[in-house]
């Protein structure tokens, strides 16, 4: 938990008000759906299989033990989860000892796309959660493929000045 | 600091056998010169500074006091520092719960480029450390302009599947 962040926060979404709050044990089974709503991340896995609920509930208490991470979930005013994402703060050297903020796992469900969710979720960490953090620079990585995301990225500020390079571990070791 | 990862561990290089361990405070003003030693990093603002030495320092100790974190140092036989990277831990629920490890601000020196220290480090990134630490995953991202790292990355089988974004928080919040 990263404990200086003031939650929950109401953000504006064209569903209406949206409660950004922490995730909690209880809220597996949808944190499971939001990750399986994705294609990307189907096509890695991520299918929402009944097997694989031990596995997320593990991940899940690891997130939410750690200082350093938090895991966001925004839910409408009927509790539904409409969107997620993750945190971590990494401490650095470079650019002068910046501290940065790194954002996981950016999930809208696909029949709340386009009502602005995405954006208030974005905003709150540029805005809102890098500062309370002491955060200079935010950063993620987005899987090539997803153009649409790109182009939202970029419209949010965010400048796409890197390459993400990933390493499968298990595909490769001896 | 990553209490599972054995260090210091000795990497075979052209340069003869290097010593790779955890860095100390000790280690400070070695690491700020091969961070500012780096064309791309400088134009960042670390340039080396004699002023910037406090906001090192601060960055280098919540690094070390971070149970998620560890940066490396690179040594040859004369203890002369030749390379660094830092490696956080992040937990997470994509990929069926994958805990993932984060590469940031690797550097080499540039006397000791092409004599596979890099590889080196690399290697033990994904073939020793992500194993110990339970990580499947792992990425890094690079700036657009280094197109030698990008060669080198995809050399050691890290795939360019994503782009790497960044919000700058200083300078765009109001």
């Amino acid at each position: 938990m990263l404990t200086q962040l003031t939650l929950p926060a109401v953000l504006e979404t064209r569903l209406g008000p949206a409660t950004l709050r922490r995730a909690s044990e209880a809220d597996l089974d949808q944190l499971i759906s939001l990750l399986s709503d994705d294609p990307i991340s189907a096509s890695r896995g991520d299918v929402g299989s009944a097997s694989d609920r031990a596995v997320y509930l593990e991940a899940l208490t690891r997130i939410i033990g750690d200082p350093n991470n938090e895991l966001l979930l925004l839910v409408d005013s009927t509790a539904r989860a409409v969107g997620t994402f993750q945190l971590t703060r990494v401490p650095g050297m470079a650019r002068r000892g910046a501290t940065r903020l790194l954002v996981e796992a950016v999930r809208v469900h696909h029949s709340d796309r386009s009502a602005g969710a995405g954006s208030a979720m974005m905003r709150w960490v540029t805005d809102v959660a890098a500062p309370a953090l002491g955060s200079s620079l935010v950063q993620l990585t987005s899987d090539a493929a997803r153009g649409d995301a790109h182009r939202f990225y970029e419209r949010l500020g965010f400048v796409p000045s890197h390459v993400g390079f990933k390493y499968h571990v298990t595909e490769t070791v001896r």
